[in-house]
């Protein structure tokens, strides 16, 4: 089923099924990071594993516990780079499974250059010369040059693209912030609007393109204009949890429908021993599961509230 | 030696003083493209070649001829990562080769990300968990969070960053060139600010700093603003060649000593059979490489002509 839906739907349709479906607009980042990695994955009478094979097998547990609940995973790719050949080795089979299981991907590789290095890194990522990514986030500092390449796949592949529009990091503000001549607008909403236009051919059949936008949800106050600015755009928000958002920060994010965005968290959810400040890493797998899935769980709970808040508002007016 | 200098001198020394030990400024990008890769490493009697395997042969062949006269080299990874695993560890063996033949290595990956994530970025590449790059560019989009961990390479490892401010792409203006509000600056101004102040703490002994930026080549008409704007600040200039930039583009990019920038070209040196429209690729090892050999010793003359004139220039004031 997975495979007919990715050859025939456009990918933001895709990714509107699966909200409907899982009734969840959640997604899990896959950043691994060995030292959080809970002690039971690293000893307790297995085979000796690398730290690398370790996080394969790390990723494998989140991606068994969350699939039932999030509609797409996120594996953030600085982290397997990280490890040279064994990490990006993993990396490719963390996509594969999480595949395997019907989970949408998006690579989080924020790739950008122009021309034909676009192009080579789109057929790297969702061209299926090596990676085949349901979707990218890519950069636009060097303008359209860089994004059509990837917009292809978008076209003969059913792909999707996540372009960076306001980060969700402290500094983002350094340049996205920049106030334009005029006075009206900020860069963000400038780049806003070229995503607008780059995704303007490839809106889908329940009316969101599949070009859609990084836009953090640490800074709500510029959300609801760019909701506005982006009506066809779905927004890739991360953000949430360890990085100090949380659903009520998110009403203006989606539309009066209750769509139009899907939610990042990692740190919160895949490190939940480490988050609640017990530093305990000391668990078994079955407590570590069981965390994991209560706060994907809570998670899902806190954001469709936040959507069923919108849709009361709307139908209050 | 080469050894030596790596551990005791800041990248922007090492970098001046390659430039007057070969008396050049010339930087090859190894920007493989099978297709245009002449018959003679393909077939010819030898050892049957994965496409990968051939790019090896030939980027070992590029180093071999230019390494008397170029300075650095800068490997375009998006090349590599388009081959999948194989592809990347074919850019890892190319660094380690052109390493091996002194040459200085700068990987052409725009990296960009925040915190924890720029930090496995910058370890990947300059930090040596995985490669050991002499430098790296980098993309400024999400502000400074996603550039200090690249600097803290910079300091520990005596490493080189090089910045995007300016690109070369018809599209860079889209963003690059907006004006800012009080009509002043624009973008790419307002980021060459940024990166100035950035290096201000990595300035070696020659004046210059180990944090560079990233200015093309073909909007010259830019780059005296920068120069004046970045007194310290080492410019990579890609675009010179097959982007259309020729030597006397380049004055404006040198200070009044003659330094200041390295230029960067890829297809136009390293296939001269393709780009002087004979399209005939099936020429010997012999004449490729004394094809190579002309173009960069040409490219290279062309750019100290540039220099000589700016000398004159300020020697005539």
């Amino acid at each position: 089923m997975y495979e007919e839906n990715v050859k025939n739907k456009d990918f933001s349709d895709r990714l509107l099924d699966a909200i409907d479906e899982k009734q969840s607009r959640v997604v899990v980042g896959l950043d691994p990071d060995y030292d959080k990695i809970p002690s039971c994955f690293k000893n307790a009478g297995r085979f000796q594993l690398s730290e690398i094979e370790t996080i394969y097998d790390f990723n494998r547990c989140i991606i068994d516990v969350v699939s039932p609940f999030v509609i797409a995973v996120k594996p953030q790719i600085a982290f397997y780079e990280r490890y040279g050949i064994s990490g990006l080795y993993v990396f490719d089979r963390t996509v594969d499974y999480a595949k395997s299981v019907g989970l949408i991907v998006i690579g989080d590789c924020k790739r950008n250059d122009i021309g034909n290095t676009a192009k080579a890194y789109a057929d790297a990522h969702i061209g299926g010369t090596w990676l085949d990514l349901d979707a990218v986030t890519i950069n636009p500092y060097l303008g359209s040059d860089g994004v059509y390449p990837f917009l292809d796949k978008v076209r003969d592949g059913k792909k999707g693209v996540f372009v960076l529009v306001k980060t969700s990091n402290p500094s983002s503000g350094q340049i996205q912030d920049l106030v334009l001549n005029g006075g009206c607008n900020r860069l963000y909403e400038h780049v806003g609007c070229l995503v607008d236009s780059w995704g303007s051919d490839y809106v889908g059949e329940r009316g969101f393109s599949s070009v859609g936008a990084v836009v953090g949800a640490t800074f709500p106050e510029h959300a609801n204009g760019l909701r506005d600015l982006m009506p066809r755009t779905i927004f890739l928000v991360p953000g949430y949890g360890a990085q100090g958002a949380s659903g009520k920060d998110l009403v203006s994010y989606f539309n009066a429908a209750g769509y139009g965005a899907i939610v990042s968290a990692s740190r919160s959810i895949i490190y939940p021993h480490v988050e609640s400040g017990s530093s305990d890493f000391d668990i078994s797998f079955f407590v570590f599961r069981e965390l994991v899935r209560r706060r994907v769980t809570s998670m899902i709970e806190d954001v469709n509230t936040a959507v069923r808040s919108v849709d009361a508002d709307s139908k209050s007016q």
